[in-house]
């Protein structure tokens, strides 16, 4: 019994993200029924070397498929400037539940990505329009990619709009897409006036106010994750339908917890998370809905539920490297 | 920059007791001065498959060296019968500090043997007489073998009792060190007169009393990893000179969890915790004492710790096998 390397390419090429969002809408719904367990993400604070570690460790069952594992990440925010290093590295374990042998091994790195885009994803399929044509992103990063790429896949998007302070970002999003939708380079109000707009920024002062959204915009708060950090102003969150992923995260360093340490939001603004309206226990959008809001942080289940589907995928292809890292071969 | 794996072997051939013992006494001192981030052990118990996961992150700095990692093992007590699969598995992430690039990734557990037997080793430094010269096993199964190995590093070990139920596990135990140790089997009473014992076993209902351990013991309890587990009757522990490794853990599953949650035993019976030893705040063994017992649970500095050598040595040596996981080579 070998244990199943996967590198960053291996888990591009084995994310199917037609595979993957219903994966992670599964997760939300199994967290929401109590058929997950998911300890809270520790960190580990190095202010020394501007950094912190974090682990996500996670257990759910769908009822069609159960799966464990831990992503070990970190934000390092001079990793680039001293290292030439991502800021945001991952790894993750995969492991068979009921031995808990470990299955694979994979770069957390791409992971996140992909789950994240897929988790924009679920939110965006219960939460915009139905016949949304239009895609906003603010921020061409590398996160940028997998939002659209997901939300493409659940609506049939055709123009984006992509706004960036950097030009060859900006640019090297566009070069990547253009071939399959009609892209170009605006403000963060143009891109806010899309049907769903993704806010992928490490923003500490937010860029989008009232003015800034159509009336019927989805927006997918991605950005923010550290105490300090959101992206939108309080007027455009206390007017929209907000949902959020998880209550903890949220409020310690999702999009809301500026405004919630400040006493502007409370619970009586939140709509609810994610996890209750994929179930069905609350609605999604209506026909009364104007703006609506995803606060999204990332759960440890997006990530076990997105490295099942990986290391399936992978299996079945006989992708990635085995190797015999417990000598049990 | 790629991350270099390191099987069961190589972690094995890659530690040096003589450089891992001296790790972990570090490793210990620095939790004890605050130069330690260890964020409480987390678990997932799924009783369905009669197992948890647990999560053991850890970052420290010894002023020479620091070192971050996490290792993610697992207790599934039918994996033997069910699956032929070791019950614990270990796997660890061993990070850069500075830009959490994984340095290594490699088994842990071959790790946990290792680190478990130096934690032994660096208590029974600073607790055991100094002319020690005999050695009790009670429990001749896998974490048996880095006791004495640890053990005979740090005192001049001539004669062996071991003492299992299993004769099977006895004679293999023999034939391993026979060559370098008067090695006999026997009761547990009789490993228990030895100048150290080193308990390694799973038992809910003590084995060794008062009339089973020698008036200048040192004993190393290590069995006790989960609440109701111990090894030891309540007068033994009572009377002796009672040191732990950490707090939180030992009275919440280490050899002192059964009595501390029945009120036999509480703060005022406790010597203090092995840290507090190493750094000189308390003494070690004087001339007045007699049975020592120290109550180990197994840290995640530790695994940090010996992470550290590890990969230190298999670098120096070329050892192991580079693997590109992130995609930044």
């Amino acid at each position: 019994m070998e244990t199943l390397l996967l590198n960053s390419e291996d888990v591009h090429h084995n994310t199917s993200m037609a595979e993957l969002i219903p994966a992670i809408e599964q997760a939300f719904a199994a967290y929401e029924n109590g058929n997950a367990k998911m300890p809270a993400k520790s960190y580990i604070d190095l202010p020394k070397y501007s950094g912190d570690f974090r682990s996500m460790p996670a257990y759910l069952d769908t009822g069609e498929w159960d799966a464990a594992g831990i992503k070990w990440v970190n934000v390092h925010t001079d990793n680039e400037e001293q290292f030439d290093l991502p800021t945001v590295m991952g790894t993750m374990i995969y492991s068979e539940p009921e031995n808990a042998f470990p299955l694979s091994i994979m770069d957390g790195t791409e992971l996140t990505m992909q789950r994240t885009g897929a988790a924009a994803a679920v939110a965006t399929d219960h939460l915009a329009v139905e016949d949304a044509s239009s895609m906003g992103i603010v921020g061409a990063g590398v996160q940028a990619y997998t939002q659209l790429e997901a939300i493409s896949e659940i609506r049939d998007i055709e123009e984006v709009v992509v706004s960036d302070l950097d030009e060859a970002r900006v640019n090297e999003f566009i070069d990547t897409f253009s071939d399959r939708f009609t892209v170009r380079s605006g403000t963060p109000r143009d891109a806010g006036h899309c049907d769903v707009l993704s806010t992928v920024t490490p923003v500490r002062s937010p860029i989008l106010g009232p003015e800034d959204v159509g009336e019927h915009t989805h927006i997918n708060a991605m950005g923010a994750d550290a105490e300090g950090k959101h992206e939108i102003e309080d007027d455009v969150l206390l007017n929209a339908k907000l949902v959020i992923d998880d209550h903890a995260q949220c409020t310690h360093s999702g999009e809301i917890n500026v405004p919630w340490a400040n006493g502007v939001l409370d619970d009586d603004d939140l709509y609810g998370e994610i996890g209750q309206i994929v179930v069905g226990d609350r609605a999604g959008r209506t026909d009364d809905d104007g703006v609506t809001v995803f606060d999204s942080t990332g759960l440890a289940i997006q990530d076990v539920a997105a490295a099942h589907v990986v290391y399936e995928h992978a299996n079945e292809r006989d992708n990635g490297t085995n190797f015999d890292l417990l000598g049990l071969a």
